[in-house]
């Protein structure tokens, strides 16, 4: 049996993996990411959760076959820099370089909404598909795009940008500067803001309630009031998942791919959510034949996606026609 | 020197082109299209402009290596079945096998807007490009995508609907059932009615003028009312590039190729279009690295794309990862 040593690097925690070829993570790190700090401490970091899994698996860093890293931002594959990711406050650093030094075997870096795409497919709710794209519901909107069973990321490694599709012309402002986002409306933040509009319109609501006992508005608030039987709960849900269906529709007639799998936190309102969601994106997707339509899944990994994914990076690069491999 | 036939079928003209390898149409063919009449009669039209463009190359049928077909609707390509043409009131139309019996010939069939996409890649505005979008703003906008240099359509051939990615929620009605459609701001049409309504709003602008001179109400009409210096013409376009504009972002956003081919009446307006349009989207563009930003062109092939590309459909689709060959 080969392993392979999945990384996950968050903005909060560092997580990785011992992946086994059938998929199974056998050994666990976790470390905080505890940033702003230099490079160099960061990277040290890494490959002390590296070794923490490794160890947790019963193996040594030896008898580790590859590392794959899954990073918050702009990634160049090829080169193997991570060219810009805000919130690690980092930018143009040659991550592969100095994680191949650190832990001695070959390793290879992608985005990390490319890792949890890959991640689903190889062995979550995508598992099987080859044209697959993952929506991660999330502080932003990250997008994975598999075609053909390889990444999708563009000639410039920035394609996928589903949270920057503009939905509203002239609506909500985003902070890429454009208005009118997906994520502004269907990533968490959004999804806030409008329960604390619905709050302030509204103060006889169960939604005040919530906030008063949780102390502070999340993701989860309207779902939860709704359940209730708040009606300015339910209306906030209802316009949030149209929203997100009609984004979920410009995907399917953009990639028609087999699956959209949704992740990320608001997901895990399971069937609250991706029953309408499926409903009012059916009506909207241009393609008409009932026997090929795409399937709207949950994601199902959690964040192990990340994880998986990342382990086996390289080989959902290798052959993409415009991923690295064509250009290396 | 290899020959090979190109056909565009469109719902008003039927245009054929025998190709030299190095994509020089050296025979041409046009008849009309004349639908609604059965499809027996159509394929024997397709056919005898066939047999006209390879008269007109000096060339007999059997000097002719492929035929290659662009079909304006839904086409399964491994099938070789035109799905759906609701402008051809055809429907599951086995027409590869019709037209291989007709031209003794080998045939591949594809999208039309796949045609042009691999024309202008080939032989026009994205010559040497593998990652290319090509945006095609006519009656409807249609969207042909390259990627890695091969077509991809998505599992179920309908990838690619740019025209129905929704921009504006909750926007103006589509005849696909969506709202805020693309195309119902940035097809002929939406251009068409946005002049009527300005024409509406000021009986004084000189949009009046040109309609009383031609009649009619066309989308090049407001272009050429600005150019006559007309404050009311002047908004009417610059709204529409500002939705282009936001239309063309999300698909950089999303596919991040190398290059945008704007292709299709309105793109006949060059510079005047071109320039803002370029100046729009930069600022609406997530990717910021300077150096690797999509490069938007107007087609420089016109009709011919289509002849072109459909001449080389095979070579596009044979190895695209999860198109025909992936599947058959």
């Amino acid at each position: 049996m080969k392993y392979y040593l999945g990384i996950d690097l968050g903005c909060t925690n560092i997580a990785a993996g011992v992946v086994d070829e059938e998929y199974r993570i056998v050994g666990r790190g976790k470390v905080k990411t505890n940033v702003p700090r230099p490079a160099g401490e960061l990277v040290a970091d890494i490959v002390r959760c590296g070794q923490m899994a490794a160890q947790a698996a019963g193996l040594s860093l030896e008898e580790i076959t590859r590392v794959g890293a899954g990073l918050p931002g702009t990634v160049d594959p090829v080169a193997g820099v991570l060219e810009y990711a805000n919130n690690l406050y980092v930018s143009d650093l040659p991550i592969r370089s100095l994680l191949e030094e650190a832990f001695g075997l070959p390793v290879c870096v992608g985005n990390d909404a490319s890792a949890a795409v890959v991640g689903e497919a190889l062995a979550g709710a995508a598992k099987g598909c080859r044209d697959v794209v993952a929506v991660t519901l999330g502080t932003g909107i990250g997008g994975g795009v598999l075609i053909g069973g390889k990444l999708y990321e563009g000639f410039n490694y920035a394609a996928g940008e589903i949270g920057h599709m503009g939905i509203v012309a002239g609506g909500r402002e985003c902070t890429c500067g454009r208005r009118g986002c997906f994520e502004t409306y269907c990533a968490a933040p959004g999804l806030i803001r409008s329960t604390r509009e619905a709050m302030d319109a509204d103060q006889g609501s169960a939604l005040w309630g919530l906030y008063r006992e949780s102390g502070k508005i999340s993701g989860r608030t309207a779902f939860e009031a709704m359940r209730l039987g708040d009606a300015s709960a339910a209306r906030v849900v209802e316009e949030y998942i149209r929203y997100l269906a009609y984004g979920v529709a410009n995907v399917i007639n953009i990639f028609a791919p087999e699956a959209v799998v949704m992740g990320g936190g608001v997901s895990h309102e399971g069937e609250a959510l991706l029953g309408p969601l499926r409903q009012l994106t059916a009506k909207e997707v241009y393609a008409k034949n009932p026997q090929r339509q795409t399937k709207i899944l949950a994601a199902t990994l959690g964040n192990d996606a990340g994880i998986i994914g990342a382990a086996f990076l390289q080989e959902a690069m290798s052959a993409s026609a415009s991923g690295p491999a064509a250009r290396a």
